[in-house]
């Protein structure tokens, strides 16, 4: 019993360590042809501070910026503030930076009986992600898979490679800086199970659209609904290019919120968001090990399980073939080989339904907590961009206090770093509102699929029962 | 994937063979001190012939004569026949054997249209043991474990130990040289389990004595009779000397055998035989797979199974503890944590359900199977003792054919031969009766314990599921 007790440790260990570091680049990468255009230049207009590093991401470094350098989809861009630029958030707190902001742009957050939220989704709206096509172009030489987004608000279908989801994702990592972007899908060798491979994808891309309309902030953005909905090629390049410009990203996208006029107490807000960051550490543990058991439950299911199974189901099967041998001998022996053979077929079957079984239950829960967990390892980033904001606001104080700067001027740094906590606290309010309503509904859909299993497998053995009852 | 495949086959083989291994001596068995009588002597009456070993009892040996150094219970007189005797089978076929036999000592056999059979029970009974007891002697200076048997044809509870139904069993196997005598169960070390070590013994007797209560030889043999009914301590010992000093034993017993006048066909009968011990050969392997399987998966429910389910427990109890940190946040948050965590408990307890079941199903299918395997390695014994039967009366022929022995004594030969061959002939066809009711009955009964078992698990899940719903 301790030498299995080892093994099975030890696969799990090697399982997940295979599922960690399976982080190939999807080899649809470097083929743009299709837009014609290079990946987009090095930013240099001053947006981001110096890169804050992973380790680092909560102590109480000063710097106003984030790293993209989280998971896989970051990788690209892990050089890109290497250069040293003049601080936009630092900027942005002493009013120094004029950028004017389009009505479209504005997002607004209240504080009602729910706390501080951004405005609420006033006409909310899925969009499908539909099972992925094989397209080809330039007559046939090449071809790649796209998968179709239908929106319900126009039903609209338009057709999106994961290149150009990398590409939005890159553009709303980059403007909204205190909005933990759910993350898409790993980039993975497709390898031999291609199909099944492309169809997970398309889930995993679903739950990424789905987080993504349901974000007050996100689900309104331009480059969205430019994602969502354009379906003319001309215009496509048009609005990409316009995006790749856009000037109120990062930093300067502070000037975009419209914030409740209170000011906040500094106290409460410490309180909040230093429970905000243990909740964050704490959930990011215990979505890991869920997602860890539920890749080892996976594996599990699709060989051990199984292969157990089918071994009672041979074992059966043998024993009913032999009873065979002499059916003229002891009566009703003929119907008892049938069903004993039958036992055997059965639970051949069942394992069968043990390696099915996952795609209904693990993996939909994994594919909800790869969100949150992609979610929640951008959540220090963001912590730390505010913690950045509230350190000038207090260089700000010591100024005032020291009369080096005027208390009207004071006055404008505390609306503004409060602007930016604000955003934060609507963001933790929206983030506690997804975990809750998320979580329980992946958790309800498993469990439908586990019982719906379960009663599966009580109905093969049920009807395999009334054979000996014959 | 490959590596869990090995990992799972070698811990199979190794669970298989320590299985095979544990034969070791009952610790009660040197202990006699309850009856006071020394183990019998060994026989020489002149009623065995030399003991046909193993490997050659299913070639064309001659020999009269029937090893009892088959599994552990006849392990203890391995040596029993090592002096050569003059052999009683011959004797009996050339009809020099004298012993009177009581009437209630006859067996009959009769012809139908169900084949040749033993005259059937006419007062079909069983005999319930009871759960074991702890009974003490000298004043409480020993203790051993004691189990009640209860006739229903009299209700009158007598007590025996192991070392009691041993030396019934080496009567019984000593007196019915064609009849193969269900087993007992193995001589094992109690070791830690020891309660359930003693329940699961005692269900092996039960299905030892269920056996021998439906056999119609056994089950009105005098030694069966005193074992299962005698109370009295100076009748029970009385009794003991008279079995061990039977005459009608081994081959001398043939002389009780009352078979129909009819001749048997020769080719017929060669057919039948060459018929069973095909039978009982492959029906010996699918046994012994089949009970490495329930050996193993019993191995596998309490181990890896058990600890599977309890790691998913754990993954969503942490999962649900974390849930918790933040419970103010988000509405229905303190519902769905506690929802969480009993989920976790819930696959909590289905490891241990899992752990529970296989004395449910498998070791009851498995003490079914344990009697089919002892029945099975005694078959070719048997069958070598009736072909050395048939070898005798082939001499006789020769002898005839040749003027050397009259024909009325030929004919005596050819009845006394017939009986051995009838005697056969009623106890294979009483053993096809078995395995088809009794096979029957054991897999109809696993699979109402797995039906069972596997709707409690719907039930455990139902009801998580029902906490995510409110």
């Amino acid at each position: 019993d301790n030498f299995s007790d080892q093994d099975w440790g030890n696969q799990q260990s090697t399982n997940t360590q295979n599922y960690e570091s399976v982080e190939y680049w999807d080899d649809e990468w470097d083929d743009d042809s299709e837009t014609g255009a290079p990946p987009p230049p090095p930013l240099s207009h001053g947006v981001h501070l110096v890169p804050v590093t992973k380790s680092s991401s909560l102590t109480d470094d000063c710097a106003i910026g984030r790293s993209d350098s989280k998971g896989t989809v970051g990788r690209r861009n892990l050089n890109r503030f290497s250069t040293f630029v003049k601080s936009a958030g630092e900027s942005y707190i002493m009013g120094t930076v004029k950028i004017n902001v389009p009505d479209s742009d504005k997002v607004f957050i209240i504080e009602n009986e729910l706390g501080v939220i951004w405005s609420p989704i006033t006409q909310p709206y899925e969009c499908m992600v539909a099972s992925p096509k094989k397209e080809t172009k330039l007559k046939g030489l090449k071809s790649f898979i796209a998968y179709q987004l239908t929106p319900t608000f126009n039903h609209i279908q338009v057709s999106r490679r994961y290149k150009h989801f990398d590409w939005l994702h890159e553009r709303l990592e980059e403007k909204f800086n205190l909005i933990p972007i759910p993350p898409l899908p790993d980039k993975q060798i497709s390898g031999r199970y291609e199909e099944q491979f492309i169809e997970h994808r398309k889930n995993q891309l679903q739950a990424f659209v789905d987080s993504v309309c349901r974000h007050p902030v996100l689900s309104r953005s331009s480059v969205w609904e430019h994602f969502i909905t354009c379906t003319d090629e001309k215009r496509w390049k048009q609005g990409k290019r316009k995006a790749e410009k856009d000037e109120l990203v990062g930093a300067h996208y502070f000037l975009a919120i419209q914030a409740p006029e209170n000011i906040i107490n500094q106290y409460q807000l410490e309180q909040d968001t230093e429970a905000c960051s243990r909740f964050v550490h704490s959930m990011d543990g215990a979505v890991k090990n869920l997602m860890a058991c539920s890749v080892d439950q996976t594996k599990k299911h699709q060989g051990p399980y199984k292969r157990e199974y089918q071994k009672v189901g041979q074992a059966f099967y043998n024993f009913g073939q032999v009873f065979g041998m002499e059916e003229s001998k002891g009566s009703s022996s003929t119907s008892l080989t049938t069903a004993i053979k039958e036992l055997g077929d059965t639970y051949n079957d069942i394992g069968k339904m043990f390696e099915e079984q996952p795609k209904l239950d693990w993996e939909p829960l994994g594919d909800t907590l790869h969100i949150f967990k992609g979610i929640l390892s951008a959540f220090p980033d963001i912590l730390t961009v505010h913690k950045g904001a509230l350190q000038k606001r207090k260089e700000c104080e010591k100024l005032t206090f020291d009369h080096k700067m005027e208390a009207s001027q004071m006055q404008e740094v505390t609306k503004r770093t409060d602007a930016v906590s604000y955003a934060l606290l609507a963001e933790i309010n929206h983030f506690h509102k997804e975990r809750t309503s998320e979580i329980k509904i992946s958790m309800k859909r498993f469990l439908q699929e586990q019982v719906r299993f379960y009663k599966n497998i009580v109905e093969k053995l049920e009807s395999a029962l009334t054979k000996f009852e014959e």
